[in-house]
């Protein structure tokens, strides 16, 4: 595996590699690895010749009050882990190599960032968009693989590359979640044990929605208000911040149910603020949606 | 010439080029082309083995007030002008094929566009910088090639490059003018014969300007009065909107002029908007900001 800091370094491999013909997926992460990133490079390695993976703490789509002074950067053993998962170039670039001293462009959305973690996280998306324009246009991959436990970030970023006129497919590869249910996160190693308890209401919730939503209940009003009860057992450390049904594509809320609705929630949980979601009738809806 | 609609063909046909080792320059223009637009063929053709010209009047540049819908679009005119002038490829996209109905990405700047003529169109450099990077993105040239006549958008575009990291080099190519100096602009057509005369006060400001430089006068303030007081013989039907000296790089405003001082200076005639502007030691700051 090659380790490059340098953007112009992984333009000039990537730009070779794309000459002599070969197939290039980019899995865009912030480091402090976990199995989720695995499958993440798993899918990537299935449709491509090459896998590139880059490791960067944007700090642009943290808020002030957020947690980027403490978001754990693991270098040595993410390296370790990208190696033994088979990517074959790891881009980590500097913050400074990254954004100019005077840098003033910014990539914005309208519409799918009003709802959800949007209103709670001003600035977030704005960061997440900016970056993932700067990587993909260094990168240039054919194909780019994002997690749908961040789906609305998923979503966007199709969204980016539509409107932009981009050449990467976006594919949105499954959330992992621990044999508990609990999806996998890197900040689920804030939780203490009694808030990685608490934690599993989330799953819980989501699991509780599909399953009225197989046994035919399709009142989205009602369902939330059934998750929402299950998020409030995570105690009184919790917080929930949304339990919302909306459809997939515009993410705006619905008022019923159908295959490619996103049932989506967050749960600030002591300090840590924790997000999870299902597509109802995903496998239905995955050519839609590039969901592998 | 090869004349393309479809965003897909045209990528289609640059990455081949791309893969044969053929070196791609692109002139982004809004049609009405004229004599100045030749020279950016003229500029592209030297640093580039095919040329590529597109023509779009990009709707989300425009002001509700502005002049989208009376905008010249000649198509038939300017197609045989790009095969007289050597233009290898003509992409001309719908409206429809560059914004998807749900198009909610923008490129948004927050620091060059503040001054000049940003605060009299709210919203245009935004409109300019979302279609800049679509047509980027989709031709992906090696080199592209603004005229300087439009300082503002020049500069924005080399920080849209710059900032996202694209792989485009942004080439300014000197003004060109009628030969009583008037910058040559698609909009000139708009105006009367009296307009047309009292236009000639922008290129005849500047010019005194570039001559006080000359003479060896630093003071902006007292440069740009002498210039402010020759775009007031414009006559009663004219609007000065601004008349600035300002550092190239970050276009904000200066006291004292060098070499690398951009005057600006920006009329309203009757209902045509000009704008016209000198770079103070150009040959000398050249190669700084990639002027031909």
């Amino acid at each position: 595996m090659d380790v490059f800091a340098l953007p112009a370094e992984v333009r000039e491999r990537t730009s070779a590699l794309r000459r002599a013909g070969s197939r290039v997926a980019f899995v865009p992460t912030m480091g402090a690895l976990h199995a989720g990133h695995g499958s993440l490079f798993d899918v990537a390695r299935r449709h491509a010749d090459c896998v590139i993976a880059s490791i960067f703490v944007n700090p642009t789509q943290f808020g002030p009050a957020e947690d980027f002074d403490r978001y754990p950067r693991p270098f040595a053993a993410d390296a370790a882990f990208c190696a033994a998962a088979g990517v074959d170039i790891l881009f980590c670039p500097r913050r400074e190599d990254m954004y100019a001293p005077e840098h003033s462009i910014l990539v914005v959305e309208g519409a799918l960032t009003r709802g959800l973690c949007g209103p709670f996280r001003p600035g977030h998306f704005r960061g997440v968009l900016t970056v993932v324009t700067q990587l993909l246009n260094i990168v240039q991959p054919d194909v780019a693989v994002f997690g749908q436990k961040d789906a609305q970030q998923a979503r966007l970023i199709q969204t980016l590359v539509r409107d932009l006129h981009m050449h990467t497919r976006v594919l949105v590869a499954p959330t992992w979640r621990d044999p508990d249910g609990l999806a996998m996160s890197s900040r689920n190693q804030y939780l203490s044990s009694d808030e990685r308890r608490h934690a599993l209401a989330l799953s819980q919730a989501l699991q509780l929605g599909e399953t009225l939503y197989a046994q035919g209940v399709r009142d989205a009003a009602q369902v939330c208000a059934r998750m929402h009860a299950v998020c409030a057992t995570a105690g009184a450390a919790a917080v929930i911040e949304y339990v919302e049904a909306v459809d997939f594509a515009t993410l705006r809320p619905v008022v019923e149910l159908v295959d490619g609705t996103l049932l989506a929630v967050c749960v600030r949980i002591g300090r840590t603020r924790l997000i999870d979601n299902v597509v109802l009738g995903r496998a239905r809806v995955a050519r839609e949606y590039d969901l592998v």
